[in-house]
């Protein structure tokens, strides 16, 4: 047994988890500049109830509200100098995967004079600013992992950074916050928080202690798997889907992600696929194809979803996320030479080629 | 759903662990005090390992040597004024759960001039040095929680503090380290590191990430237990103990313990019982007691530890430990008073009256 555990973040779950818990947002620091997307900061309600509690404490703030979807370089280089200029002693990030993915970027360049390229090195002389994260889908579980993904038109592909200095220093999950989610939104977000938890299970990096936390991750999203299909949306379905969320980014956080992320990453990209969907169009192939090398651990996976075979999974994946793309053959090519290169083809246990990639887009793909 | 999930500690597991991630050490700073006790520093193996390693990154170490047998304020006065002499940047804690918890205390009084009973406030203003845990035990999980247990002569128990700023920073957690045990010792703080799973996952505060940590310690242990019983020591077994102790320490970093640690305190206090024994000699009557309230919880202990039910826990308790007490009838009392003023009464679900307190006393030392 080898292997390491580190989780950088304090949760807080539970309604009004945020109010409830105004201490810790008191001893960050007499600045804060809030970071978020256009719309969802205020649609979810996190923002007005971050911004009545910063008034009660007399904390200074600034709403950073230009997050794009799939942040840039240039989005978070805009954010970092907005938050240097506020003299920010703290981030508030408020969200779903982008808000909060551009505030730990922020926070680092916020203190660090950098090109936002050099993010990727991984190394930032100055600790970067305490990040807040406040969730708006159950998803991303981006409010626990260190990671950042960011997109890099020179590259033509979104990129990952995060160490141990980009954990945010506290989550508040509260369920009320991703009720303004439509369909999509929803049914995405939580496919992208399954595919983390299966994706880190079944990657050669998966542990002991990661692998517990996945298949609790994995059966309570199981729990919900027939509200999801019957669009059925109550409370205590969202409470659980952001408790799969958190679990599941606990999970990535010691393990990474695997080549369903890495082959999604070309769809959102160049497709405008958004990243959950992305993912949920390639797992049922990615299952098939590792079954026969993971034949015990994706059972488990089965089981715990309490799901009887592959086929039902795939019927109801399909359910859940409907293929709408034609990709040209041209596409194809493009798209699996640069997952082949991909990090995370390393990380599959059975040895993953360009032709396996190739059959895994092209059998997703072609339905 | 309601909780707060932290972990303030990293943890690195697996054989070398301490040789391999030598750079966390070389971060921690420049000047080292080691904290250990008398003998299980050297007799693990671990003391020569720290010392070589801090030979080879040229950092200066002083050795505090001398943490007791549940360690007391006057004790850990002694190793605060040490480090505070030796201008440590760091402590690196040695042992079982007497010199780690021992570090958490040195480390707060380093740094702050206070009164060794203050610690109990909880309140640190001078953040306490950063601490580098090694346990030579599989049991206390201190390496990963909080808290630190002391000796109060004034108050004739032993009491505990701890907060957020107590985490050790890192855990290096190798299993060679724990093979110097001899019988006792293993079995004692392997059926601690069962109560804390035990009593975490019962306890009023458990939560359902601590409550999926618990009943994988519980059933890792029980992967144990055959050969527990037949003194059967191989290393395999000894990796998945600190492994099953380690999230057992996670688990009570969530829920604190309860009546059993609270009732076990005294028979350690005036009868020197060792401290997982005491836990041991009270868990079955425990589960008894707590059985009518907590069925289903207590049907999934014993499932996960494969023991058919209730007769066959103590059958197999009582041949890990044995009852070797005779308590008057003035102690009985004496310790029930204790007991019942003990905080974690307030923690167990069903209500526990001095009655209650007596009677799980008087069955688990009177056969």
């Amino acid at each position: 047994m080898q292997f390491k555990f580190r989780l950088g973040t304090k949760a807080y779950f539970g309604a009004d988890c945020l109010k409830n818990n105004k201490e810790e947002i008191a001893a960050a620091g007499a600045r804060c500049m809030i970071v978020t997307g256009r719309s969802s900061g205020k649609a979810s309600g996190a923002l007005d109830d971050v911004v009545s509690v910063l008034d009660e404490l007399s904390i200074d703030y600034y709403i950073f509200d230009r997050v794009e979807n799939n942040p840039s370089l240039d989005n978070v280089k805009e954010g970092g100098r907005a938050a240097r200029e506020f003299s920010a002693d703290f981030i508030i990030g408020i969200g779903g995967g982008s808000p909060l993915d551009a505030s730990k970027a922020i926070a680092v360049l916020a203190v660090n004079d950098m090109n936002p390229v050099e993010l990727f090195k991984n190394s930032f002389p100055v600790e970067p600013l305490p990040i807040l994260a406040i969730p708006t889908t159950a998803g991303t579980g981006s409010e626990v992992t260190p990671y950042s993904i960011l997109t890099r038109p020179d590259v033509e592909t979104k990129m990952s950074f995060g160490n141990d200095q980009t954990f945010p220093k506290i989550a508040f999950l509260d369920a009320k916050y991703t009720t303004s989610m439509n369909r999509d939104i929803t049914v995405n977000t939580a496919v992208d928080a399954l595919s983390h938890a299966v994706e880190g299970y079944l990657t050669k990096r998966s542990t002991p202690l990661s692998d517990t936390m996945a298949l609790e991750a994995i059966s309570v999203f199981g729990s919900c798997i027939r509200n999801l299909v019957d669009n059925d949306f109550y409370m205590d379905m969202r409470e659980k889907l952001l408790y799969a969320s958190m679990l599941a980014g606990m999970v990535i956080s010691q393990t990474g992600t695997s080549i369903v992320h890495g082959m999604g990453y070309p769809l959102t990209y160049f497709k405008d696929v958004p990243h959950g969907k992305a993912n949920g169009l390639l797992m049922t192939e990615y299952l098939r194809f590792n079954y026969d090398n993971q034949t015990e651990k994706i059972n488990n996976i089965l089981n715990a979803l309490k799901i009887r075979d592959m086929d039902e999974f795939e019927k109801i994946m399909d359910k859940l996320i409907v293929n709408d793309l034609i990709l040209s053959e041209d596409e194809y090519v493009k798209f699996s030479r640069q997952s082949e290169k991909h990090k995370s083809v390393n990380y599959n246990i059975k040895p993953v080629t360009y032709d396996d990639i190739l059959n895994i887009y092209k059998k997703s793909l072609s339905k």
